[in-house]
């Protein structure tokens, strides 16, 4: 039997329509989704804190509590970046510790925990805070294609994790680049060699391979599978949850969910993915391939086009794209992932543009000073001296990147209680995280880009006017609906 | 290894722009998918003939001979409904001989031959005339789910199809309802009891299960998988060639197609897709697994909202969908395909608004008396009575139905000429299928619904206003660029 992790109310909307989906719109379908009978359901995490505070003027906190108040049986998850929790650079331990605390007693039960250079230490203190709690851990390996990144590879870190304690595991293909035979051969050899918690398989169908991928991984054990209901599924999000369930029905794999209620959740939902019609782009529902051959996510392809076009070098495009393949082979075979790919893409460009390493950024040497973290592979001295300089041995960190950081709790408290503006634990969190949009939205100037009520629904916006961008080019858009005649009409 | 029919130049752009794709958008790139080296590529059949006399102003004899122009190594297929032809209903012998000649004269390879009942009968005249010109006959057949087709069946017909000369076989999944596993269990049985011709098997990503039948499919020994370019692929059209050849890469059954080749096609088909935006429609794009749920086809389930509302009795909708199922039993499980599936939907709309059976349409009298074929399962007397009234036993034929149909060429050779229209037998065969249409495409009449260079290019349309269809409502739409200044842009 295999089970899904249902990602409609996080990753599924984070993938389609960026992260945008206001809580009042899911809420109204949680009772309904906590009846299926899901592996767990993810409701936070990535970039729904971010997204919450600065587009959405919600409090991140507050949408936790409601979706635990409705949901009581299906256990909540949350997607957590290891030491750097929901934001995008290390936290020092105890704001980790903190975090996780209020977490889990806001709702999570889940915690999925990864690191994007697959740096088992940046997880320590994440998942033993978590396993103090009581609460369940995944642990997750992001996957990606390298000589390094081989199934032995995986197959050990995954050991690891399950030894310090994880409750199940994931791969985490977040590009949907996992081929069906990778996937099997990944899964199979973490069986084979012994692990005995459940394995749960992440993928997106960007790529147009996922559903292969999870047809395999099946046939392989795969315990869990990632999905989001079909109004919010397909192109740069999951496989649809109904058809997943509907294409193992009656197997050995079968999830014995009632098809006729994912339905009617689907229903709900294609109300919804209506809704935020201003948020559709077309392009972001399509496989696309491409990514395939050159193994850039989509998202990083798209930044570097926008960068080049601001340099005015579009031109440089497939020379870049050499040159992100061959900085990412100097740096170790990174995963291409935030912020790892930003890194990665900005210093190829740099390379193509001024001459290789002749402009370092300072993230490049951050990270090659270990600061994110251990590389997953080597880097050569000569690289080492182009970026830090002859003196790099002098430069590299061997400790836990979290080990050079001070406690932080007690100033974001006493910060926050300067400014008048401490109500909770929680909100010292989401300031040590996010720090000016938390302060807009605590002191009641934050606005939000839309209310659910001011949604453009097709039948308020007849005649007036949107913005709708399509193809990397904005336009206005002026519609009316056509009335026709009763008769004669076609 | 497994091989691809690609079908981006015909059942693609039939599924997701009502075949509107025109001859000069695609002869560009058929040299390059020529140099693929797929098993076979689908230029015609289905719709093409229709849309390209009524809507596009094209020939489809001359659309045919352009490809075969450029297309020096891979075969060309058509799809051929039978003894419908590329029609709507049943044509006689001579009609059906002489289309298919003509057909291989002007450069179809395979003939892919199906019947909307799987009635072989229907298909011998197609199969015989096809294996006389020493052509390649794939027999087809309609995959559909009722207790009468079972796994048996289709492999007591596949049989059967192999005895008649057929070189290759196809399960034809039309409404992309098939299963993995059920995929697996006919593939297997077909291969286990003795078939030795290649299976091929076509299916859609409409409900979202495609994917995973495509890898059971693989291993269950499956030889051609039909597929669409990405842009061109998804949703109501089929799974993206690209993504087939990558998810199998490397494995047993790798095409060995080159990707990077296949990107270059995939490059070209995203222009051409973004040409005819006017056409998009989103919610095509995304897998609907309601589907899998009621059967009932995503085209056939919109006209019984079409119809109802007509009727202004959509709030019987849910009753018309239980009524479709039982009429569907009661004429004996025929599959829901054109021209049977408008058959059961108007009878079911009837029997809902009147009373059952107490308005039979025309065409379900016709059915039930065989003139469509044999219907798969049986029906009972108290329905042939019903239908047919006390006397129906002297109304049912047990004759091939096209046994009952005399020569038509020579009449529509006659009368194209005393039109003085007559210019080639390809002609005759255009007026025998579609007089209207052909009559005023030959005359000179006929006006394409747009030409290649009127399409509303992004680029050509800033300003002006179009007609968008969204969720079943007309819009007008003006669109205008949205100009940004070079700084502080964003």
């Amino acid at each position: 039997m295999v089970q899904i992790h249902d990602v409609t109310f996080r990753d599924a909307h984070q993938s389609l329509i960026a992260t945008r989906l206001r809580t009042e719109d899911m809420l109204p379908i949680a009772e309904k989704m906590d009846q299926v009978g899901f592996f767990s359901l993810e409701v936070w995490g990535g970039a729904t804190f971010d997204v919450c505070l600065r587009y959405l003027a919600e409090d991140p906190w507050e949408r936790l509590r409601s979706f635990k108040s409705r949901i009581k049986s299906t256990p909540l998850q949350m997607l957590l970046r290891g030491q750097n929790l929901v934001g995008y650079h290390n936290y020092p331990d105890d704001i980790v510790q903190k975090f996780i605390e209020l977490a889990y007693k806001n709702g999570i039960d889940y915690f999925r925990i990864f690191d994007a250079l697959n740096d088992l230490r940046n997880m320590e203190t994440a998942i033993k805070t978590a396993k103090k709690l009581g609460a369940h851990v995944q642990g997750a390996l992001c996957y990606t294609i390298s000589p390094v990144h081989t199934v032995e590879y995986y197959v050990k870190k995954f050991k690891e994790l399950e030894r310090m304690g994880c409750d199940s595991l994931c791969i985490k293909d977040m590009a949907g680049i996992i081929s069906p035979s990778r996937a099997y051969s990944i899964i199979r050899a973490c069986k084979e060699e012994g692990i005995k918690v459940p394995i749960d398989l992440h993928s997106h169908t960007t790529s147009g391979m996922a559903e292969f991928s999870y047809m395999r991984a099946c046939e392989a054990g795969v315990d869990i599978l990632d999905c989001a209901i079909s109004p919010f599924a397909g192109g740069t999000s999951l496989p649809p949850t109904e058809s997943t369930v509907a294409a193992l029905q009656g197997t050995s794999y079968d999830t014995k969910y009632d098809l006729n209620l994912l339905l009617e959740c689907r229903k709900y939902f294609l109300k919804v993915w209506e809704k935020y019609r201003h948020l559709h782009k077309m392009y972001v529902l399509k496989a696309d391939p491409s990514a395939l051959a050159h193994q850039i996510p989509g998202g990083m392809l798209s930044n570097l086009i926008v960068q080049l076009e601001q340099l005015g070098a579009t031109e440089k495009l497939n020379e870049v794209l050499m040159e992100v393949h061959r900085v990412r082979e100097e740096l170790g075979w990174p995963p291409l992932v935030t912020p790892i790919s930003q890194i990665v893409g900005t210093q190829a460009v740099m390379n193509v543009l001024f001459g290789r390493y002749k402009r370092v950024i300072e993230e490049t040497k951050n990270y090659v000073k270990g600061l994110y973290g251990k590389p997953p592979g080597e880097i050569s001295s000569e690289i080492y001296t182009k970026i830090l300089g002859p003196n790099w041995r002098d430069e590299i960190i061997e400790c836990r990147p979290a080990d050079l950081l001070k406690p932080e709790y007690k100033r974001c408290r006493d910060e926050l209680e300067e400014m008048g503006l401490l109500r909770s634990e929680e909100d010292v969190i989401s300031y040590a995280l996010f720090p000016e949009q938390t302060k807009k939205f605590l002191s009641g100037e934050a606005k939000p880009e839309f209310t659910s009520d001011q949604l453009p629904l097709m039948a308020e916006m007849m005649g007036r006017r949107f913005r709708v961008s399509l193809y990397n080019e904005e336009y206005e858009v002026t519609i009316r609906k056509v009335v026709k005649s009763k008769e004669g009409g076609k």
